[in-house]
């Protein structure tokens, strides 16, 4: 076994007995917990921030981009909206002990479904150290233990940050095992984490698609993720002409560097506004990349190649279809989709519907702009992630879905004849 | 790519071809096509049965088990109870389309997550030629699409069935390609089906430990099985007396083969009658392997050895603790347990609370036999399995554990801020 096999099975180890402990702890054991960890989180405010300001000058150092030095960057406020982002998950309902469903049986017998915590959950990250603060809450706050490994520009901040948290939780009674860092920046950890069975329970990636990939290629250990955001939104014949600029706009330009992004428009040929649509992006700032039919409704387009279709750009950049109504639609969806949000915009109820029922995603929206694929907007208070697996969560996934449960067989002496 | 990686992708792509368009069929298209495919099995009868009888002359000249003869062996009336567990099947609810879960954001944005099939399930078996009939069903019922795999010993009278339920359903207009079976014997078959990640979204093996063994090492895509039913009951110090042998003699003795089976038992010290229950264990035929405080009960007892404790015997064999307590008997079930089945029999509330709290078991229950764990006496209507991983679904899973959900986003022209 190597140096990394052998830490990461002795946090897992411990992991293990610590989730033994907290998956039976109540609700306001956990909460209570995660009080004091963010009151920890404000006390070390400085050791924090002085841990980042370590990381940020050798990010400068290693000439990280501006855009990974923001993502590294802790000031007092992010700091504050850090510990905030704690107290609020402390404040969200515990999923752990739900009944799920019932039933009685002819012979007496009571059988339950009821929600217990998923286990060790390994998170893998990259450049943002608040992460480390808010994959240690919801881990916890559903009962797991969770094994956190994050990018090496910020091994600085997440110790500080992991620190506070640890101690926070160990002076409510909890096991600091409960919550454990990789210290070590050696990549070699991260595959040891992956080829856990039987220690990890499941693998959470959060962070860039090589990451996702890499996460996905080695794991021997079930992976909750998404790949890519193709996200696409379909504008039927009789789609609201406003409502489609509206979202359209919006579903590409508010953030363009969101999973939830739209990065192709599908427009039907019946649509009888399509110049509107496409200089509205245009003068939003937006690249259209067109089918011959989109570059004959304005002369500032330029043509889509192949790769478009397939293509997460994550910028200003748009690729559009013209097509020849809904199935063409979900035909090119099926095609060229990564599973993830899919919208379509009309008033026709049937097309809708159809939209609905056919497209292959795990977020699927009629009238919507794609960008609201996020936890906070479905009201579940927070996400761990978005998956677009087919397996145990998909969409966005919080607490309930770091959960699972067992069944409960309520008897009185029956035996099986 | 080798030949077998060549079938399994051929059958993987048309399997997800058929799968887009079963995944969209009504509730009453699907049970149509399944009571098609329960009248075809009894239209076949005699090709089936000549089948058959080719699979059992081969498995007498390969000196198979009277065992293993006997679980490949059809006549009249178990191809009767095939066609009417088809049957069955197509009368239970489908869970497709059913709104697990429904709230509407400030913004007028109603989130909803509605129960989608699974995908393409790969189903890996051994001699029973009733489950590629069972497994066919259950799959589609759900929407799914799935490829079967089954023993070499019973090809033939797997072949004979599969064609007789696919004719059925393509005569009830559903495409063939949503029941395949995979036409060769050859094992390298089974390693491309474990590694077609991406086609086969989920692997189900059913069958003997050396099978699921090979499936869990090997599996590059989800698998959903339980490897050992090593089943303990804890009789508590104030357990009823005649419901603890009649408990126990059933969990043990009913039938030993099953995975609910028990195979462990742990007594609590200060149950006052541990003689009772011994003897009426070894009545019934039994053989007791103890510690040294129960050898001391009878003479009949022998001593139980480290690796009894680890042990699923599948036999007439029991080994059995005296435990310290309810703490005890957790710990003892933590460290030798499978996550299947485990139950107490007690009267004492707290103790049986405790107990169901504490086991992380699939399955944990209070005053009834482990032999009732199994999806038909569950009210599930039937089971394509058990499971004893902790995500997707646990326990006896039937229809429901062979969906997933999508979330449906209802808007009215929404934009996210």
């Amino acid at each position: 076994m190597t140096d990394h096999a052998k830490l990461i099975t002795d946090m897992g180890h411990r992991a293990r007995a610590a989730f033994a402990q907290v998956s039976q702890m109540s609700d306001a054991r956990k909460a209570e917990a995660l009080r004091a960890a963010a009151t920890a989180l404000r006390d070390r405010r400085q050791s924090i921030l002085d841990a980042n300001a370590a990381d940020m000058s050798a990010g400068r150092e290693r000439e990280l981009s501006s855009a990974m030095l923001d993502r590294l960057m802790i000031d007092e406020d992010r700091l504050e909206a850090v510990a905030r982002a704690v107290e609020n998950i402390a404040d969200l309902p515990d999923p752990v002990g739900q009944v799920i469903d019932r039933n009685t049986q002819p012979n007496g017998l009571v059988m339950e479904r009821v929600r217990v915590p998923l286990g060790v959950i390994g998170i893998i990250y990259e450049s943002r150290p608040n992460v480390t603060a808010d994959a240690a809450a919801l881990g916890l706050r559903s009962g797991n233990a969770v094994i956190l490994r994050g990018g090496s520009e910020a091994i600085e901040s997440n110790r500080a940050i992991h620190d506070a948290m640890q101690d926070g939780v160990m002076a409510a009674g909890l096991p600091g095992d409960a919550i454990q860092l990789v210290q070590t920046t050696d990549r070699a950890a991260v595959g040891a984490m992956l080829t856990a069975s039987g220690l990890v329970d499941i693998i959470i990636p959060r962070g860039g698609k090589s990451l996702v990939a890499r996460v996905q290629e080695e794991a021997r250990v079930p992976v909750l993720a998404h790949l890519d955001g193709i996200c696409h939104t379909y504008i039927g014949k009789h789609a609201d002409q406003d409502k489609a600029i509206a979202i359209a706009v919006n579903a590409k330009m508010r953030r363009t560097g969101i999973c939830g992004a739209m990065e192709t428009l599908l427009i039907d040929q019946d649509y009888p506004a399509p110049g509107p649509l496409i200089r509205a992006l245009i003068d939003a700032g937006c690249e259209i990349r067109g089918d011959d039919a989109v570059m004959e409704l304005d002369p500032r387009t330029v043509a889509a190649s192949d790769a478009d279709w397939d293509t997460e750009y994550l910028e200003t950049v748009l690729s559009v279809r013209m097509v020849e109504g809904v199935e063409d639609a979900l035909q090119h969806i099926a095609s060229h989709g990564s599973h993830h949000t899919d919208a379509v915009v009309t008033e026709d109820e049937a097309v809708a519907d159809r939209f609905i029922r056919g497209a292959d995603s795990a977020i699927v929206m009629h009238n919507a702009s794609t960008q609201f694929a996020d936890g906070g907007e479905f009201g579940l208070g927070a996400e761990i992630g978005i998956s677009t697996g087919r397996l145990h969560a998909r969409g966005p996934v919080a607490l309930e879905g770091l959960t699972t449960y067992k069944w409960v067989v309520r008897g009185t002496g029956q035996i099986r004849p």
